[in-house]
């Protein structure tokens, strides 16, 4: 095979190789092959390759390899390989096998979930070498991979030029057209972005599932009706991918049962790290990322079963549900403190990469990264074109609440927000992430912070000293002594 | 000097050394002096080390020492060595200075803020060597170093036996007159337990400051009036350092300018590291540690002024303060609501040690970690006397909620704080720690959590596959296909 390899100066035939076949892997490949790019295809066991080829192989030209050296030999120059194999250690061990393999000027892609850290680390070494190393966020699961994901590639602009025809026609198209994918920024900016879009994702499922909680257990609706309520949502602000699947999700009977499919799925969330990342990011950077860290912790709190069980008998408020006419107002103002929440904890995913663009010198820009969001990944949402709007119009807009329509927007939907909260805590439903959005509005728009008193306790304590609000400079009030106050710095 | 070190196979006659003396190395020698000991003294720069004996020789017996050999010749053997230095390459440093001057048998303890990962580094290398390394955590600041302070040792049996008697002494006592210390596990359990601790005291004083919010804005509560309830407040279940020192600051004012001093204090509380390290690592082992994080958050989003500038003419509601006789009944619901969150959060806490002395191996009793922090410490209150007695009535105890006397406050508390934290909503004030405790109580209780939707909707995105409630085994749903459930695993 790949005897079409001839002249090493030239390279063989093969647009683009793919190594690493399991299933994102096969159908990015597919994706590729069916948008006319001939693909080299490779895995460490070859039967994935052969599978993939007699499974696939009608579909456009795919040219098998059985090592790294066919591979790499079957690929036009500078060459265009995309990795897809688990984060981590398999990931190293297939960029040692490449790059001796390479020459300068190739293009290598990670397609998988890194760290952006370990992107960072990849990519410096490889330039060293002289290739170009990627490391590109994929979003979109299984189906997106085949059939348009959203792709957020970091690496140098020379890169982003060989990749850019490839990607941008395999990649899910938004509904002016616009390819979603664009140049996110030079090394871990683009595994970074797609941490955050993870994280992102975290917080507005956690939403969701609270809005589900109190139309259950304080509307007092049962899901398929709340399926319906859904239903009505996504054709709103809220449409959304994950509003649309949630509505199919309730509106699920189990064919087991014949109960509601949520009713008998167990009620402990799993996470594969990529939330804890950004909240473990964040907080390194110093940025207050609320929503997506109350929605790892609550679905951590979902796995004690131990924990759980102990506090099962623990008093709680017994209240009846809503009547049915307060029911209906009610579900109107979980939609709006749904909302105002969903924006709350995007608007904090965009902190996150300002911030991180700032520390790393990357130069991100914000509307892009909401117009590469629009379509193939899970957050997928008519929202995003807003955000991308909203930004495109301010690229220096430090907050999505500063935004005129956003503002007026959460202004509006403020009161119900407060009351769908009240209710929630009233009824002894748990809303973590619901008022967690809440009193990050409410602290990002107080005139004065508690943070104060807890600056004036670390300064009594430990001699942290403070700022005034009327002068300049670093104070410290002798405590222990007579209380006067001294300068400590400038 | 230091000739008082004689035969090198008996040592000098120091009975330990305190190498490093800033103001924390300097207290804790003095407090050992006082009390009796020959203490052994030295500072990279030997200023320091003769400021400490001209200003304070006459406390006790110190032997200044010029060099580390010099310092460590001084010593009895088997050696005792305290490092008080900057946690990070400083502490390497003085550690890879000391090593070939000890033998086998000697103890070397660091007293600093490491992170507990360092300490079990380091203990490993020493171990190797044959000296034990102790990762003590000392709690109290300056005035805890001198007087006592809460001393959390971790290191193996052999090295807390002879620390024992110097660390008995020096540590504060706690009302029954017992020394807060004790050997807490090996290699890096005491620097976890202090990093814990210092989590902890993050959410206490969160939610202290966002009680002293509500009575300021909901109350309507002047600073002088709220230290009178504070007071009040402390010599109740809630009598406690940090609500005494509160008081203090809230009744102090300004003396450039007569006002209420919290209210000149900048609103921006800064921090050193201990919170996010503890919610970093909360994260790595699964404990949702609601409290601690958002208390870190709070901190960090006080400090974003240009965030805060953006943010600042958002609508919010525009309520009176309650009228005389309803405030006093709502600061009566406040007591309520932050007795029944300092639980939660302080559980979350214990909850992180065992799942860390779990994953280590390090067999901490959570008793013990109470009884040390009855005194000396940030966090000593009275009330950490009653979770010891919890624990020592049931080690296995899995949460302090399954205590009865505990149980039994906090459903007499459950009511009041829905209230408190409703009206906090209503009132546009915000409260991420009080009502991420009521949150993490709500779900913690709850029968059936919204994280069973969570799970589905990963089933229908990622394929990621769920259990069932009412049989094992591991499902997935087609549900791009038919919507048949197929097993995926047991």
């Amino acid at each position: 095979m790949s005897d079409t390899a001839k002249d090493p100066a030239v390279g063989g035939t093969a647009q683009v190789g793919v190594t690493g076949l399991a299933v994102m892997g096969r159908n990015l490949a597919r994706n590729l092959a069916r948008h006319g790019h001939t693909v080299a295809v490779h895995n460490r066991t070859a039967a994935r390759t052969r599978a993939l080829v007699e499974g696939f192989g009608h579909e456009g030209a795919f040219v098998p390899a059985r090592t790294a050296e066919e591979f790499v030999a079957a690929l036009e120059r500078p060459r265009r390989v995309l990795v897809m194999v688990r984060a981590g250690a398999p990931t190293d061990a297939v960029l040692d096998g490449l790059a001796p393999l390479l020459d300068e000027g190739d293009v290598v892609v990670d397609g998988g979930n890194a760290h952006f850290a370990d992107t960072r680390r990849r990519e410096r070494r490889l330039r060293e070498r002289g290739v170009h190393f990627v490391g590109a966020g994929v979003s979109g699961g299984e189906e997106g991979a085949l059939n348009g994901p959203s792709i957020m590639p970091g690496g140098s602009p020379e890169a982003w030029a060989a990749l850019r025809p490839l990607l941008e026609d395999i990649a899910a198209k938004a509904a002016d057209g616009a390819p979603c994918t664009a140049h996110i920024g030079p090394d871990g900016a683009g595994h970074f972005v797609k941490m955050v879009h993870n994280g992102i994702e975290y917080a507005d499922m956690q939403l969701i599932s609270e809005a589900h909680d109190l139309l259950r257990h304080v509307a007092g609706y049962e899901p398929a009706r709340i399926a319906e309520v859904f239903r009505t949502w996504g054709t709103g602000r809220l449409d959304s991918y994950l509003i649309r699947i949630t509505a199919e999700i309730l509106a699920h009977a189990d064919p087991v049962t014949g109960r509601p499919f949520v009713d008998v799925v167990a009620d402990a969330a799993e996470q594969k790290g990529t939330g804890r990342w950004t909240v473990q990011t964040a907080l390194d950077l110093g940025v207050p990322v609320s929503g997506i860290a109350e929605a790892v912790l609550a679905r951590s709190l979902s796995g004690h079963t131990r924990l759980r069980e102990a506090s099962a008998g623990l008093p709680g408020p017994h209240r009846p549900p809503l009547a049915e006419e307060d029911a209906a107002y009610f579900a109107d103002q979980i939609e709006q403190a749904l909302y105002a929440s969903k924006l709350v904890s995007y608007d904090q995913g965009w902190h996150m990469m300002r911030a991180a663009s700032e520390e790393y010198g990357w130069g991100i820009d914000p509307g892009t990264v909401a117009a590469v969001w629009r379509g193939g990944c899970i957050i997928r949402a008519a929202f995003l074109d807003r955000v991308r709007a909203a930004f495109a119009a301010d690229p220096a807009l430090p907050t999505l609440l500063a935004d005129e329509g956003f503002a007026g927007e959460v202004g509006e939907a403020q009161p119900a927000w407060r009351s769908a909260v009240a209710e929630a805590v009233r009824h002894g439903v748990p809303v973590p992430g619901l008022s967690a959005a809440l009193a990050s509005y409410d602290a990002l728009r107080a005139g004065r912070l508690p943070a104060a008193l807890v600056q004036a306790q670390r300064d009594y304590f430990g001699a942290h000293t403070y700022r005034r609000t009327d002068r300049a400079g670093v104070y410290h009030t002798l405590w222990g002594g007579d209380r006067s106050e001294v300068r400590a710095g400038s």
